[in-house]
């Protein structure tokens, strides 16, 4: 785990959050859904299935943590959660805040808008509430 | 977990591959890819972290466990891995096996392609596969 490096793909797409356990928790630069990414610091992981059990596990554990709190920070509708990973091969999970009416829905996000940039001000709040809303 | 039904759309949607302990396993009839559902028999589940801590275990038990005979058998070029459900409320995880070059790649599956109907023979020859594959 020690030569776990950030996919620049990712680096380049997200604002880091925090750090959990096994992951690192990032925001998509993408004000179209609040959308954030779960990526296990764990050197060429890309399927699930892979990982240890241990680290299946505490995934799970961060998957469910962030789930519950991001759904109560969003008041979201529907949670789309999803390790896809065609393009980019590190592991990185996605969890997405769906609401009736949003940019896509009910498609599911993937490739279904152009990115739309945050405003500075809004990025900031956005950053500060979940940082505050993901502490243990 | 007694009163759990089927939702109309995925029993119209799928064929029924076996019980696992706590999913129904389902294959989505779609010859653009092998793709497989999760289906937990539990009453008005619809999100991962409101299911209870064992069933979450269970679940990822599961997916994992599907996922890597799914992979073998098919040998995938990727493991496309999802809980959605915008539109079929009843908590269904996709896993999807993914070639480079299949008919939606490399975006998501969702949406991307009408159903292509499986020829009666190729479809029977499927599901005996992915039952002997699954076998505990």
């Amino acid at each position: 785990m020690t030569d776990f490096e950030l996919h620049p793909q990712l680096a380049a797409d997200t604002i880091f959050i925090m750090k959990l356990e096994l992951c690192d928790l990032l925001l998509q630069k993408d004000a179209n859904y609040p959308w954030l990414n779960l990526v296990p610091r764990v050197e060429n992981a890309r399927e699930i299935h892979t990982l240890s059990a241990e680290q299946q596990q505490q995934l799970l554990k961060e998957i469910s943590f962030v789930s519950e709190r991001f759904e109560k920070l969003t008041s979201a509708h529907k949670l789309n959660i999803a390790n896809i990973g065609n393009m980019v091969p590190q592991m990185h999970i996605h969890i997405v805040a769906r609401f009736e009416g949003d940019a896509a829905w009910p498609a599911p996000i993937w490739g279904a808008n152009p990115r739309k940039p945050y405003e500075e001000d809004t990025l900031k709040t956005l950053v500060e509430e979940l940082q505050e809303a993901f502490k243990a």
